[in-house]
C-alpha cells in the first residue's frame, strides 16, 4: 500500500537516526499488515492526483502552491472533488492550484503565535508528534528545517498528507509515519521536537513529556502545547468523563502546573510563551469538516464553559530545553 | 535460595487465579537470578529461626506470639539478636516471645482507622499492592481473610516476612512475592484489594488505578491509602524534587481530586473513610529503624511543613468498588 | 475445557519439575484459546462416562478395568457407542467394563518387546514423547512408575486419554499434556524418557536427540524406537515422498546408524536391544479404527516393499543411558 | 565501529529486499555490542589502508588490483606487514599491488570448476552462505553480478573482507555481513544463492537446505557445494566425533543422497555438476596461513583416509532451481 522505502534511505544515511531502523521497518510493516477502513477509497482518490512539480510553492507564509497557468474550472473542480474524498479535514488550511481547503482548524494561526518564540529552526531536523494531517511539517520546512519527521497513528491523515505532498512537487523532506509517540525508541537524535495538542490526551503525562525528552539531542528544544486550566502550580483539572463532548481526555494542568512537570522530568529553560482562550473562530466546521466542532461544545448560555460545565478550551503554548 | 512452590500450589488449586502461573514462575525465576545485595547474610540469619508452633498466636488485636513456657532471657536475647540482623524493621509492631520489634512505623494505627471502614475479610481472597514486610498481611487474616497475597519488590522485606512467618507457625495463608504491580496480569481474582502508600510512588497514578481495578473481581473492593494534599477536586500537588526527602514522588492529589479520578477509571461507590495528618508519634525512629524518620523531614520552626516547603504528610484512605 | 490445575500442583510439588512452571501454564493457555476441530462433540462424549472407582484394574499385563458387577448388556452397548464417538483408536488395546477396544496397532506387543531391556521403572518419573492416546502410559505404571507425563499435540488422544483415565479410576499419576517435544525446556528432570515411533516424522534428527537428553537427569535412560531400514553405520534412507503413505517422514537410519547418532550426541551405553519386521497383525485396521492401515500400504507382489517400493517397515529399539 | 549505513540504503532502494529491515538493523546492533577478541587490533590495521581508487581491478579471471605506477618496496612491504595483522587468510588468493596473498585455500581453482555449470550471472542479484572473506564475492561481481551479499559470522573474515573492498576502490556492490544463516528472514529475493562448504557444518541439513530456498525467488538458482562421500542414495557419514581433525561435523551424504535431498525439500532440476577429490595443493598451509591444514589432517601412510580413518575430504557440487 505505502512504500516507506524513503524513509528508510533517509534514516539510513543519517548516522544519528540510523538507530530507528531497529524497530521502525517492523512497526511499519505489522501496521500495513492491519486493516485500515476506507484505505482502498482513499487511495483510489491518492492515485488521481498527478505529481508534477509546481511553478509556486509557499510554505513560509501559507501551505500553498500555484501554477503560471493555473488550472481551467474544470480541472480544479475535479481536483475539489477528489481531495473532499479525503474529508474531514481538520488540519490546515491549504491553498492547492485555486481549491482553498478551509480546514476546521486555522492551524496557522497556532503557527504564528509559536513562531516569535521557538528557536530558528534553519537546518534542523524536527520530531513532530501528533501531527495530523502534516500541516505544520510544511511551515517546519518554510522555517527552514532540513528535514521533519511527523507521527500521528491516524490512517486518513496520512493519506491526506501523501496528496499535499505530491501537490507540493513530491518532497522527501517532510514524511508522515502512522505511529504514536510509545513506539519511539529513545532516538536522542531531534534538534527540535513539538508536541501539540497531544498531552491533554495521555494517561500518563509525564511519561509522555520524558518521552518527548528522550526524542531530543542534548540542547535541543521542545515546544508543547496543549489545553490548560487557570490556576496556580497545584492546579490540575481531571474531567471524570468527557470535555468538550472529548473521550480519551485526561490531564488538564495549569500552565504553572506544566512547568513544574516539565523541570520535574528534567528540562530547563522552561518558558511559558503563549496562553490564549480558543476562539470559536479558530476551530469551527467547514465545508471541508462538516461534523460538529467547537462551537457546538459551547454552553450556549455561557461561553466560557464546555457543555459539561467545564473552563472553555484554553491553550498554553511552553518552550523548554533538553540540557 | 526461595522456593515458591507452596505458592504454586496455592494457585493450582484457585481456578480463579490459575492464569497467575502463566506468567509468574517465570517471573521468580527470573528475580531469584539476579544479586540481591545482603541476602545471603539475611538468610544465615533466617536458618536460624526455628519453625515450632507456637502456642498462642493473635493476629486480630496485633502481632504476636507466644508460648505458655517463656524463652529464657538467654533465648530471647540470641531471637532478638537475630531479627536485629533484619535492620531495619519498617513496618510493624511485631510482639515474639517477648521480643518486641519496635518498628519506624505504628502500622496498627492505620490499620485501626481503616478496619471500620471495609467490607468483612472472612473468607475473601486478598491482595496487598506495596505490603512492605507483610505486618498487615497477618491483620487481615487475623480479620478472617482466607488467603493473604502481598507483592513487594524489597528483598528484605520477604526476607523479614518469612522470618515472622516461621515465627508464627508457617502458615501458607499469607504468601509474600517480590513483585512490583505492573507485573502482574489482569488476574481479575481477589475480593480485595490493598494499596496503601504505594499511589505517590507511581509516575502515572491512573494506570496505577486501572491495575489495581484489574486484580479485582467484580463487585471487589479496592482500600486505597496515599499521601495527600488539603483542597478541591482540582488540587494536586506534584513536588518538582524531593518531598520529606523522599526521591521517587510525584502525584499528591486532594482526597477529593483522589475520588474523581478513582471514578474516572471505573471505580463505583468511592468513599473518603479518613483522612489524617500523619503525627510524629505514627512514624519514627527506634532502636529498630536507626534512620532517619519523619520527625527529621520536618521544618523544625514550622511542624506543618516538610523541610522543603511541602504541606506536611497528610494521609487520606478511599474504599472503591469495581462495577 | 480442559482444567490442567492437578498437573500444576504435580509440578509445584515436585523440585526437578517445577521450572517447567516456567513456560507450561502459558502454552497451555496458548493452546486452550485455538480451535480444536471436533472438540465439543468430543466432550460431549467424555462427559457422559462416569468416573466410578472399578473394582479391579489391571495395567501390568494389560490396561483393563471391571467390576465384580459386570455391566448389562445395554450399559456395556452404550459405553461402546460413546467410546466409538473417539473413533479412530490407534493404540492399545484396551478392556473396559467388557468392552474390547481393538486398536489399529497391537501396542502392548511392543511393550513386551521393550520391558525386559529398560532399567526397572519403580519409583521413576518418566516422560512418554509422542505417547499417542497413553497406552503406554498406564503400562509405565503397571510397571511400577511413581510419574508418568505424556506429551503429544493431538486433541483427539487428549480425549480419548481422559476418557480412559475416567475408566481407571482417575489416577492422577499418568497426566497427558498437549505439547510437541519442541515445546518443551531444558527439563533434565526424568529418569526414564520414551519416544517412540516419533524420529521418523523429524526433520531434524539430531536435534530430536538433543531435546531427548535435555529432559533427562544425569544417569538417566533413554528408550528410542523408530522406523530402520537394514544395513551398516553409513546406511540412511530419506523417502523423497511418502513412505508408506505417510507424509511427514524424513530419516530412516540402519540401527547401527541410530547408534552413532546417540553417541555423536552424547549419549553412553547405546544398545540394540530389538529389530523387528511389522507384521501385518500388529497395524492393522479394525472396527475401531476403520481407515487404512499397514496392509495397505504393501506392496500386494511384495511384502517385503511398501507400496512406493522402500523396504516395508522395520523398527529398532535402542537404549542408551545420558552420562 | 562499523557502520552498516550503506548496506541499510541499499536495502531500503531495492522493493525485494526491504524486508530485510524489519530484523537485519537490530541483529547488527547486537552483534556491535558484542565483543569481538582482537577486533580493536584488526581495525588499526585496516585504518591503516587507504582507499585510493586502482588503475587496475580485475575480479574476472582472479581478484587483483595495481596502479600503473607500482609501489616501491617499501610500501609494499608495508602493505603486506599491514594485511599479515589480519593472519590467517583462509580463501584467496589476492594480487594486491604487487602483494599475493597467497592464502590457505586455491578459492579460483573451486570456482573455475562450477562457473560452467551456472546460471550467468549477469545482473543477479546474489547471496553467499557462508562466504568468509568474500573472495567468491568479487567473483560473482567478476561475472556480472549486480549486487552480491555474503553472510559469515566470523569477525576476522569482516575485516579482511573490508580490507580488500577498501583496496579494490570501495566497491558498495559486495556487502559481507557478521550474521549466521538461521538469522535471515525467509527474503525470497536473490536470483541466485550459493552456500559453499557450510552444510556439512549443519546439525539440520533438510532445514539448511530449506532456509536457502527460502532466500531465492522463484526460478532462482541454488549452488550448494560440501563434502561428500561415494555412495548411492542411502549412504550418509556421520562422524561420531571429529573430522580431518573438525569438530561441529554432522552429514557427510553421498552426492547421490544429496540430490534426494535437495528433492525432497523441494528444488527441482537438480544436477550434481562436479565431484572432486580435495588435493593436497587446493587446501594447504602458506606463509598468510601457518596453522595446520589439510596435509596434516591426512593418514600419512593412507591418503585416501582422514587421521580418523574416514575417507579423505572429497566435495561435490550441486545446482538446482527452485520452481
Amino acid at each position: 500500500m505505502f512504500n516507506f522505502g524513503n524513509v528508510y534511505q533517509l534514516l539510513a544515511q543519517d548516522t544519528r537516526l540510523q538507530a530507528w531502523l531497529n524497530v521502525l521497518p517492523q512497526q511499519l510493516d505489522d501496521w500495513q499488515s492491519q486493516s485500515h477502513g476506507d484505505l482502498d477509497r482513499w487511495l483510489r482518490a491518492l492515485k488521481k492526483i498527478s505529481d508534477a512539480t509546481p511553478d509556486h510553492i509557499d510554505m513560509k507564509d501559507s501551505v500553498s502552491v500555484r501554477n503560471e497557468q493555473p488550472l481551467h474550472e474544470g480541472e480544479q473542480q475535479k481536483l475539489e472533488n477528489i481531495l473532499k474524498i479525503l474529508h474531514p479535514w481538520r488540519k490546515g488550511p491549504y491553498h492547492v492550484h485555486g481549491v482553498h481547503i478551509d480546514t476546521e482548524w486555522r492551524s496557522d494561526w497556532k503557527w504564528e503565535r509559536l513562531l516569535p518564540h521557538i528557536s530558528d529552526l534553519t537546518n534542523r531536523t524536527v520530531l513532530d508528534v501528533g501531527c495530523g494531517n502534516g500541516y505544520h511539517m510544511w511551515r517546519m520546512l518554510g522555517a527552514g528545517a532540513r528535514q521533519v519527521y511527523g507521527i500521528d497513528p491516524s490512517t486518513l491523515f496520512l493519506v491526506q498528507f501523501e496528496a499535499i505532498r505530491k501537490l507540493m512537487g513530491n518532497s522527501q523532506q517532510a514524511q508522515l509515519l502512522p505511529l504514536g509517540i510509545e513506539q519511539l525508541p529513545k532516538l536522542e537524535a531531534f534538534d527540535t521536537v513539538f508536541s501539540m495538542g497531544v498531552l491533554y490526551h495521555r494517561r500518563s503525562p509525564l511519561d509522555h513529556l520524558i518521552q518527548l525528552k528522550d526524542q531530543l539531542v542534548s540542547g535541543g528544544e521542545l515546544i508543547l502545547e496543549t489545553l490548560v486550566i487557570t490556576g496556580d502550580e497545584n492546579d490540575v483539572l481531571i474531567p471524570a468523563d468527557r470535555y468538550a463532548q472529548m473521550r480519551n481526555v485526561y490531564f488538564f494542568p495549569s500552565a504553572k502546573a506544566l512547568k513544574v512537570w516539565l523541570e520535574k522530568v528534567g528540562f530547563i529553560d522552561v518558558n511559558i510563551v503563549d496562553e490564549n482562550d480558543t476562539s470559536l473562530g479558530e476551530q469551527r466546521s467547514t465545508e471541508w469538516m462538516t461534523h460538529n466542532s467547537l462551537p457546538d461544545y459551547i454552553d450556549p448560555n455561557n461561553p466560557s464553559l464546555t457543555v459539561e460545565g467545564y473552563p472553555a478550551p484554553r491553550r498554553a503554548i511552553l518552550v523548554a530545553k533538553k540540557p
